[in-house]
């Protein structure tokens, strides 16, 4: 028996299961963002003269890649901290 | 028992997980997009006088990448913020 | 016991779940047309002079990339906003 | 027990999870048209005399690359729309 | 106990999750069939005069990597019209 759960636990805990869920997105620009690191060192490697114009090719590329794991993070922290669906729920 | 969760809570519970979920939708942008900040920090490596151009195609074909992410972002922010399962369950 | 949850709800909830999964698809367009950004600005930076063809056939591409993630997200208003199911609940 | 829960409405709920499910399918078309679509822009970039050839062939693999993404929504419609595990219940 | 939903409908419902979950194998054959378009269009355009018997053998092989794609599809159907479970079940 769980006799003691509230409705507002309920949705306090699945708020927690849904950020976590949230940040998965994060393994993308994990994987891209590396990707881009190895890629920007191998041809720094191999034309070091264009090092500079290379670099702020791959930190320019590696921004846009990092947006969707902001967005995770920020729907994250909006479900631990702004809580609307609790607010919604003492609202009704 | 859960005797103390309502229909309410339960949709609302149910709410935030489906955020976190969609919010997955990142790792394809992420990963894609690295991918196209590598490549394109090898080509200005290889033909610097051509940077203008690699970057231009490089952040178009980015953007595009971009557009399921931001589709997984507006149904999280539509289940935290507009709950329109709820407001279906109200009206009933 | 879950006695404060009606049918109507557990429908609502497990459609804001069904929601989120439908926009896990987002995650293919966001690879595939990432590696084609990337592919296009190296072809740009090869051959400048053939920028417009190579554009053209990129973003047709990835217009066809975008589909299945147009399909998730339609699914997933349907879930939030048509709801067939729990009208043929209600039709019962 | 799930007193307030009827049967239809246990399935209807399941169905919308396994329409949500069932859009997932969508990750690999969008991966593999992507990768096509990159591939094209490059050959077009070589051999911009060959581009309808090339721009053909492009489309013609993603359409058979489409498919298993088009299984996933149909699953999804009937699913949502024919629902036969319904049928078959209030059949018994 | 879940004295609200019957036995019959517990098994339909997993039956609907079950034929969501089949669907996703059709990401495999997405990737794999868009990869073989991407090297096939790469293909035309180095050899155009040699279209025809590059365009049937990336056919042939993307007809092979459809099975896993149909298998799936074959597995739900089954799930959704055929449903052995249930029939075992009622013949218990």
């Amino acid at each position: 028996m769980l006799e003691g759960i509230t409705s507002e636990a309920f949705i306090l805990g699945c708020s927690a299961i849904g950020a976590g869920l949230a940040m998965i997105a994060g393994i993308g620009p994990g994987i891209g963002q590396g990707h881009a690191a190895g890629r920007g060192a191998e041809a720094v490697g191999r034309q070091p003269e264009a090092q500079d114009d290379i670099v702020r090719t791959m930190l320019l590329g590696q921004a846009v890649a990092e947006t969707t794991g902001i967005y995770g993070l920020v729907i994250a922290i909006i479900l631990l901290f702004v809580r609307p669906l609790l607010t919604a729920y003492l609202n009704l």
